[in-house]
């Protein structure tokens, strides 16, 4: 089968969260790791977003698109569709803006429904909105992706190449591990 | 030739501290990666030490004994011997206190007389003497180390297994991307 990506040379920005407290913390950090290749990381990037609250989109676009390495870019990886509890990305608008394909990552089957039922409790009738623009759950091995910009079977492939030490694709891996590592002075190991 | 260490099996912790403003700040975030294999990250630790303080040592005692990870460490790389400007570290008693060897790596060799020179118009004449007791400066490859609990040929070996893409050991290199990228937005190319 004709590869598309190499994965020598594929650049991939994995994001995630860090832990937080919500009930005193009011912004978390979030953090982006560049990797090349598919293998190893080469440039890191951080943004700081608000618990529960509307700027992750934004955010992330002004992450990406000042950073250096935007030239070479050709997917983002983000852990989940939402930042800092419920603080939903817009991926439609993330994709646009920066030009760059998103994927979003999970690692189990959302139960949409309980998540549903909590935002609208809490008013979050645009945020669920947004969830549901994101599009078809597909499962890609033993994870489950949205995607914006980009084919299923490329996406398919660029999860392929970057799972290379777990199921978990390694710039979404490592992400976390900087996160959790940052705020409680150790990480976790599962991602 | 037999080699003492297993690429996939080492495990290595590297430190850097991040950037930081001189005139402002009073601590500065310290990072260590535990890097498996000599080539992936698996672990992320943090903590902080003064600017020009006494305390690294002792702070970086304190993260690597409580680590999860410490009773499969079997080296502690520094990106130079101070952290935080003047904050020297005690290299040896590092050693002591942990029971990991250390190696401390310099991409130059330092003009200690320049170094010692400032250091004594700031008094610091106890760093000065913990700088010296840290021992000869060996080149290795393109690098400098200085070396403690450990002998100069298996340095040598894990500085050779744990260089992947780049003259700078990986644990290392991405320490000073997490440091530089948290704090100033995004990392700089160069560990």
């Amino acid at each position: 089968m004709k590869e598309k990506y190499k994965k020598k040379e594929i650049r991939i920005l994995g994001i995630d969260d860090s832990p937080f407290d919500k009930f005193n913390d009011k912004e978390v950090l979030v953090i982006g790791v560049f990797y090349r290749g598919g293998n190893y990381p080469d440039g890191v990037l951080s943004t700081k977003v608000e618990i529960d609250g509307g700027d992750s989109t934004i955010k992330l676009i002004e992450m990406v698109n000042k950073s250096k390495f935007k030239s070479q870019l050709q997917c983002i990886m983000l852990d989940g569709i939402a930042l800092g509890g419920f603080n939903v990305v817009n991926i439609e608008k993330l994709n646009s803006e920066t030009g760059i394909p998103v994927i979003v990552v999970m690692r189990y089957y959302p139960d949409l429904k309980k998540m549903f039922d909590a935002m609208k409790k809490l008013g979050y009738d645009n945020k669920i909105k947004l969830i549901e623009k994101a599009g078809k759950i597909y499962k890609i091995y033993k994870i489950y992706i949205q995607i914006k910009g980009i084919g299923l079977e490329d996406a398919k492939e660029i999860i392929k190449i970057s799972s290379i030490h777990s199921y978990i694709p390694e710039p979404i891996r490592v992400a976390h591990l900087i996160g959790a590592g940052l705020v409680k002075g150790e990480s976790k190991g599962k991602a």
